[in-house]
């Protein structure tokens, strides 16, 4: 694949760790990451960082929860910090365990140590199961596990099931949280320039700011998709930040920048937007082929140029 | 001027005729046609033939009229008449003037011979002026002042000022047309495939199929041009003939063919409909420059286009 | 049917004569006509004269034609004259016989009275089977043929196929016209302001000033069209005939305007233009049920209608 | 004012506490607070369940950050929790203080208690000041404060400036986030369905569920405000929760519902969505009045109304 490194070439992945996260999880699924070197970081800036200073080839991120929406921290990340592409998508469950020192029971517990988000995601379990207990705060999943071993005050932490693999707990209950079906997205980020190729189930990501809050500007960029037939499968505005009611749009579309209606259609933003970031068009993780209408097809934009050209390319007579 | 031929080179003209007509008028306002060959004929399919057979250099035919609309058999020979270029866009003023065999009073009028479209348009001036009066239907301007002189049982005819320098006539009345603001829109067509250079007062006319008649496709057909801010002075439906219901369009933009959004609008179109005549760019006869928004000048389109290529353009790592 | 007047009352029915025309064969069309006055007019404008001043319940006029287009002057003449409604719709075919004086025979012909439209449209016919005829121009296809009666230079005449009801005249040759599929519709127009009741297969007539000619004012007003589902299935525009470059717009509508989704697409476009005149709903000459999307049936109108009197009409708490 | 109750009744507010937060703030511009029962709550979930059971008048929730965007639980809770109305919008500066216990000095801290979301707010001034520090996560900005007082192993905690008015800490430093013009909106819900007033100044919040995931679905949801000239101030999606790729839209509009253009891009919406949210109008925080063009004024909307009710209004003929 031109799109990752020789393979006698050593190569490092970052990822939010430490091991056990469900970051994790998703390098794992990385081929060109078995055997290499993974450095575990602790934000999305320090993964990015390695990226972008050459420590590491390339960094996973979480991007969209299928409950809580896009990362906002790594949307904000990718629209301020240059030079980046994703070149992999990679989904994975999102289920929680409740994890005990050895010997606890449920019904010892008290004191639950929880990263905000992961506990918010376990209310109704624990509503119906523990409902008189009280909540730790915790940094991340791995931390509020890793914890229980190192004195903490807690009786039992939320935390991904990897989490048996590296720690001497055990787990009281399986599939606590509220959504059975929640899924994260994660990307894999590199500074290489160099596009994946085409598969024909591919996706292209874009950070996209609107000329001004003028009415209708988020209109007018809908329009450049919908003209060129192109799907949105995701949108969501994120503030720029310096006022109120200034947002930028974080958007995935279906396809990739060399089929020919994406990429007219990033002419079209591009001309339209004070800034566009194009931030790589890469493999669905759900491979599943785009579907358009033929009349989007390569072969009407490429039949419609060369009519231009033959339009504009007479000459004078002799 | 690359788009006219070498002063030396012999050339004919075709126009509707004979001498004495709006469209003689017009012809004389083309610098180029001086000294030349003048063919008049008696319809715009003789001229159009004149021109696609190569007897004559250009034709000059009568496009669109200020009161009566688009002159329907131009708009449908465009359509229908393969490799017509239209170069160049001429106006005349339409006054009518009465006029009769010399010695004749107005008491004396009681049959008027004129051109139907022509006596419409005098509709208010005759009811007010010869309210009892006859009309004898004309197959042209000329035809009906010259018949005059050949035996006619009419008294008086409606005609074009210019006919008094053809004919022994003597105007009875003049501007007896009910609109003194009528113009009549006169193009000149050719068969070179060369364009006028652009001169930043252009217009560019345009044939366009609408790929079927499903609701929103006459508006998918207005964004082409609406989100590349180029503006319509003409938009004309005109049946294709086969059944009610199907139509083309008979479009003028502001712009050329060498403008980048005009160009761009093009690829667009011709993606879109399954048929679109480019019946080419030209000076507008009122020389007013083309206003539009910066955001589509041809700087924004070639700055996005070398932007895309950069995308596009990374080569792997060696 | 409330649409018409009892039947004990004597009404009168205006329409292009003399007899013998295609306008009198929309006419026997109309059950409601039989067996009343009906008063054979000049044209468009006295016909609709005739209504506006009550001498006649309805007029019956050419509205468009499948190869011509929309009829200019009646276009004209309801976007002017006020206080007219269109209660019916009425196809005829367009054949076209060659006629003559009893015992001309096809090779006599060198002269051709008619009519200039008419005459076009036989312009195939004639050129293959009388190459070397003169035209002498009629001022309507009844009088081209009559004229042959009455002294007329000409040989033979254009004429429809019930010309022979009314005169004396051969047919030399039938189905003369280009196109064998020509149909021109008319329209039944009176200045009772009773709608016709809906019947699921109705059309409304609009005539639409724009509110300038900035950039995208059609484009806003299809859109009034297209977010409430409704479908074009005509649009012309005229000039308004004040300036090059200013419309109107002809357009009929699927539907009635008893349907919600069509009284908002009109309460839509009256906000939208400084003149929108409703020339009727009424049943479709080809019976053609109207199809529309679900979403836009009357229920979805009125329960969101419902939604929105209960979030406003809520009262403060005692 | 008819949207608040009389003075006379006993009321209550809930907030998210303890005293000292920024919801706190929020709360002590209202009016209608001063002097009531003031609840303290732990979650939004909490505050919007005082609401729904009566407990409380009304709810101070914050709902939008110019930094860190929209409020997720606050946004998803108005969605799902059914009966809630916004009443009025409130703004709060979003300054932050570094706090220790008497004595401390900026040299002395190593450990930060602080909420995730105010530790990421002050990174830079903490990376330039305490580049060696340890944060300890807390669940709120007032805990982390507190706690320090209660044998926290924290050196100092990050709180709001209000927090020396209610705990006996020293602060270290002042206006430490990054961003110094960082608002927090927040709004004021209840469960009333009497409207406020319309000042000229309103805001209209909404929640919108998309028809499918068809391409254009957004866009069509986008006309039903750009063709009533009606202004998104906010617009943010956030996932259904079902499936990735799934969406709801947050929605704050220019106007008050009882604007007739507001009105009718509500009727819009409802006909367009499967499932549209009203959450209120209301003042705005801000004051600024509303701007809109004039042809979309009550007034155009009112007249169209009446025209259209007579063209539907006319009577058969006695």
């Amino acid at each position: 694949m031109q799109t990752e490194p020789a393979a006698d070439q050593n190569r490092a992945y970052s990822y939010l760790g430490p091991a056990g996260t469900f970051t994790e999880a998703a390098l794992k699924q990385v081929a060109a990451a078995v055997g290499q070197e993974w450095r575990s970081v602790n934000n999305v800036g320090e993964a990015l960082a390695d990226v972008t200073s050459g420590r590491s080839t390339a960094a996973m991120i979480a991007i969209e929860n299928s409950v809580e929406g896009g990362v906002s921290a790594t949307q904000d990340a990718l629209a301020t910090v240059p030079g980046l592409r994703i070149i992999g998508e990679y989904l994975v469950s999102v289920n929680f365990v409740l994890v005990a020192r050895p010997g606890t029971t449920l019904a010892d517990v008290t004191t639950i140590n929880a990263h905000p988000v992961a506990y918010a995601q376990c209310h109704t379990w624990l509503g119906e199961n523990l409902p008189a207990h009280a909540h730790l705060p915790a940094s991340s999943n791995v931390q509020a596990a890793s914890s229980l071993l190192d004195g903490s005050i807690a009786d039992a932490a939320i935390a991904p099931p990897g989490i048996v693999d590296h720690y001497d707990v055990e787990v009281l209950a399986r599939d606590i949280g509220d959504n059975r079906n929640a899924v994260t997205r994660f990307v894999l980020v590199s500074s290489s320039r160099v596009l994946p190729e085409p598969t024909g189930a591919d996706k292209t990501s874009l950070i996209i700011e609107l000329p001004s809050d003028e009415p209708g500007a988020l209109l007018a960029m809908l329009e450049q998709f919908s003209t060129r037939g192109v799907n949105l499968s995701l949108i969501e505005s994120r503030p720029i930040g310096d006022a109120l009611g200034r947002y930028r749009f974080v958007v995935d579309i279906d396809g990739h920048i060399r089929d020919e209606r994406v990429a007219d259609a990033l002419l079209g933003l591009r001309r339209f937007s004070p800034n566009v970031i194009f931030l790589g068009s890469y493999p669905r993780a759900d491979l599943q082929a785009v579907e358009y209408h033929a009349k989007y097809d390569d072969g009407i934009f490429i039949e419609a140029r060369d009519w231009l050209r033959g339009l504009l390319s007479a000459e004078p007579e002799a």
